[in-house]
């Protein structure tokens, strides 16, 4: 198995620090995202989306979209359980993840490319949409920090794929500087437990 | 169990439709999304992120995001199986339920919220923004309609979540006047398909 990816990417090492706590190490290709290497015919062929990271199989099956490649080796190594045992935990860490994605590492994603100027040879930057990203991601850590007064984890009592989410997105979100300033006093405590895993090294 | 949902939008549904391949029947009750149901106190005590459709346990416990509600009947009746049986399936779906939503859904999403002026009360449209993502969105029908002519479904040979979540944005996708034209033959054909089954009432 190869995988292709972009290592300073955020989803990227969404994937590493997934695979970390499942201990799997892979053949990783590294993609150059920013010399456009995502573009080119050959990688297209593999993942037409044009996206990083992707997974090819022995077999030549590719998976792409970062959570479709931890679906798959959290089917194949079941442990440690980072998905959810239960009906209810498997919805609860898909509630959260989706929360974490959508409230945070979406806005961040688009305030780093509206804003950045780091794609703007192969898109138009609209900075007024960015710096509206920008106040959706800080809405986004004013509603966590409410609800890590009663939680460990975003999903509750056990560490998830939802704080990887989290976790990977928040110290990306540093070059459009958003950081965790000191009135976010359970954010920090989660985010201590949580960068303190080896896992988070990868 | 109580679904609270706004029945018009797409995101309930895409819930819906779910319910309906796993004949599930739920005491819905209509959240005034135009009129800001979804902003009162009473609403965001139950999900904070102030979000519909959200699904409510009889023991009061919460999951909203339309994927998440959906997991968690997959997980009570795993008949019809809609997000796959073994890893690669689970992958795959995975991946493409993925695909519609980052590269259709959100768009579609953001271009409805943006053009049309629906929520101009508790935004700031950003025309141009909403106008970049309506062509994302016909990007996204292009690949999909070379995608479709050696496949059945989205994710393959077996119907899916994510053929879902297609189908209902892609009826949604109207209100902002993306329709299938006479050129995606294979999604047309897919269309047929899909929007026969009798969930697609739902």
């Amino acid at each position: 198995m190869k995988l292709y990816e972009t290592k300073v990417a955020p989803n990227a090492r969404r994937v590493r620090m997934f695979l970390a706590e499942k201990n799997v190490n892979l053949e990783s290709i590294e993609i150059d995202l920013k010399g456009g290497g995502n573009l080119t015919k050959e990688f297209k062929s593999k993942n037409p989306f044009a996206k990083v990271p992707v997974l090819e199989l022995d077999d030549g099956t590719i998976i792409s979209e970062s959570v479709a490649i931890c679906r798959y080796f959290e089917e194949l190594y079941p442990t440690p359980c980072l998905f959810g045992e239960t009906a209810l935990q498997k919805a609860q860490i898909e509630m959260w993840q989706r929360r974490a994605e959508l409230g945070f590492l979406l806005p961040v994603g688009m305030a780093f490319q509206h804003c950045s100027g780091f794609f703007k040879d192969r898109m138009t930057p609209n900075q007024a949409w960015g710096e509206d990203c920008i106040e959706k991601a800080h809405d986004y850590l004013k509603l966590l920090e409410n609800h890590l007064a009663s939680n460990t984890y975003l999903a509750g009592d056990n560490f998830s794929i939802a704080d990887i989410t989290m976790l990977t997105t928040l110290d990306f979100a540093k070059v459009i500087d958003i950081r965790l300033s000191i009135e976010y006093e359970n954010l920090s405590r989660w985010y201590d437990l949580v960068a303190g895993r080896e896992s988070a090294q990868a």
